[in-house]
């Protein structure tokens, strides 16, 4: 477990209608369980953002044509195969993990969501998934860390995160667990993300809510610039607190059911990037004054992306000159000579160069710390945006050199 | 030395009418000479490259003006210090390293062309470079190996090469040296690179050979994706050669000098792949069947900046899955059932998915060698292109984790 890890596991509240059951299939020589079969009672409703890979797996396309009817009864979460880029076969065991479901609950093949996660280029065995399915309708169900652990690959630590908000005079529950520590980049989600509530949601209200809440959380994180070609977030809204389904921005409740959405969606991103392979810091980046908010995000990114300040902050060195070298990448509006740079709240840069009389030891102390905050300042209109990463270590390296072996 | 490097210093021809003068300025407290003085007889013709970064830094600023008049007396680089991100103080020790220089040779500063490297941030110190200067022009002449070294910063072996061509009867010297490991990315050169040619070649025309020149070989090298904020490549020519001087493509020998020009441009830029801060594998990377030359680039530069991909050769596992990946985030258009990838000329994966009795053992041997080949075949169309990288590894962490203290 990283030193960034919180220190355990979070009290998720249950989510009426929803079934946790986590069995292992055997996708690997591993003795954990690797499955997990999530029962949603009738009428759940579902929204989901998925990869901006041009590479989908099929689960993924799978996921994109099921999310235009809005209606979920089963999720399926493999762990140690990505079934991605395996042609034909790979689009065979996706059918057949629905039709298994489907099966056994005597619903429609497209009311069954599919995700999977590990190595990529090895077809799903859909004897294992098959027989993995059976012995999951038959478990007893488990608990949100035992799925939170039993959707995990190359993580440190199972990943919950939760919310309430009142919606129509009722008390709402907000729960989720994610995976992912490495090939996570913005523009989309962590690897795998799956939210559960009890609140009725129209399943439009539920995308454009995900949506929002997506754009500000899962997909202002990176750890490594690498963008799966399995990304998933879903979010099941089971409508079993009773209130009336939210439909619209003005309905009651609906801010609040947004906030907390977005609350989850933030908790589970911010554990994905304190999982982040080899991580030693968390570290925010904020970018403001630039010529737009996307202008911003992009300056962001690139900073977030730069092996050379990921390494600096690794080593515990305040070497701004490499953050001015990442705006200067960025390829947005830039004038070096408004540029101003701040580690932890204390500015080293102002107006394009180091401020006068720097002392470097508050700086040097902020940054032995586990949590850093970088703030750039581009001095030139009101676009901001805030991104959420990691340092690059030794431990990366080692987790990504013989990670498939 | 790295495993990589070229067993020696390469023999590199004397340039007439370029004399190299290298001394110790004394830019950080290390024993090595790191101010380079090159005078260039009169007549001297200049091109140049510089970065893409929106943040250069002054001397960067001072080439381009400069460059638009397309004469050349003097070329100073300093190393250990880029003098970026410095504001007013770093443009003030630009114009007086180059009225130093104007002062000693009679000519105008705008003669003068300067670059420097080493950490960002910190203002030149104008005394020593002036001291420094003033030494350099009473110093005897340096070979290219000492000029080699006296520019470098990171670097762990000294970068040159050489070609020669026939123009207009007359055989004609191209010799440069080059430095640069870490920040280095495509859409620029290298850090600093310098090529000098006895022929007589038009300032225009010179331009034009070395735009070509680097789009095809700096501007196909990445080793971390970071883009500095001083990268310049400057070719120049002193005409001592005295051919009829090159004006046009159609001139005789222009072909061959354009070849001769592009062939140095590409083995310095190896070079600097092969010196990539911690490489220790050599990574050609070929695209075909792009929708384009620019999207076959793209796809490209998206391979050889994954890290995930980058960390997989220096682990020497054959994880073609990786290459999907980021086949697949580079945004674009891309068929993944079409998708082919070779490893070292063997056929990995064909159609979408791994080839049939795909045997490991001759892909695992190539991986193990110090040159790897990786081919994606996109299926779609003629487009096409080679970018060059290197493995990212615990050496990268090592060297960048604590650079600058």
């Amino acid at each position: 477990m990283t030193t960034l890890a919180p220190a355990a596991f979070p009290a998720l509240p249950a989510i009426d209608g929803v079934s946790l059951h986590t069995v292992r299939a055997g996708y690997k020589p591993w003795d954990r369980h690797d499955l997990t079969l999530v029962l949603l009672d009738e009428g759940t409703a579902v929204a989901g953002v998925t990869t901006q890979s041009k590479c989908p797996s099929p689960e993924v396309e799978w996921c994109r044509r099921a999310l235009v009817l809005g209606r979920a009864r089963a999720l399926v979460v493999n762990a140690g195969n990505a079934n991605a880029f395996t042609g034909n076969r790979g689009r065979a065991a996706v059918e057949a993990i629905a039709a298994r479901v489907a099966g056994h609950l005597g619903c429609q093949p497209s009311d069954v969501f599919i995700a999977s996660t590990g190595v990529i280029g090895v077809p799903l065995p859909v004897d294992r998934a098959e027989a993995g399915l059976d012995a999951a309708f038959a478990a007893p169900a488990a608990g949100w860390e035992e799925a939170a652990n039993a959707i995990a690959t190359t993580d440190t630590f199972a990943k919950g995160a939760s919310a309430t908000a009142i919606v129509d005079g009722r008390t709402i529950h907000i729960a989720g667990i994610v995976k992912g520590s490495g090939m996570i980049a913005p523009d989309m989600a962590t690897m795998l993300g799956f939210l559960f509530t009890d609140a009725a949601v129209d399943p439009a209200f539920l995308q454009q809510a995900l949506d929002d809440a997506n754009a500000t959380t899962f997909s202002c994180i990176t750890v490594d610039s690498d963008t799966s070609t399995s990304d998933t977030v879903l979010t099941f809204a089971t409508g079993k607190a009773g209130n009336r389904p939210l439909a619209n921005r003005d309905d009651d409740g609906a801010d609040a059911f947004r906030a907390a959405l977005a609350d989850v969606c933030r908790q589970l991103a911010h554990l994905v990037v304190r999982d982040g392979e080899g991580a030693s810091k968390f570290i925010r980046i904020d970018v403001t004054g630039a010529e737009s908010d996307r202008s911003a995000h992009v300056v962001a990114k690139s900073i977030a992306n730069s092996p050379l300040v990921k390494t600096a902050i690794a080593g515990e060195d305040a070497n701004w000159g490499r953050v001015v070298m990442a705006v200067g990448k960025a390829g947005e509006p830039a004038e070096r000579d408004r540029l101003s740079i701040a580690f932890g709240g204390i500015e080293v840069a102002r107006d394009g160069l180091v401020v006068d009389g720097y002392d470097e030891a508050p700086v040097a102390a902020h940054l032995k710390g586990p949590e850093i905050d970088i703030a750039v300042d581009m001095g030139m209109g009101d676009g901001r945006a805030t991104v959420w990463t990691c340092d690059l270590t030794h431990g990366y390296i080692s987790i990504n050199a013989d990670y498939r072996s």
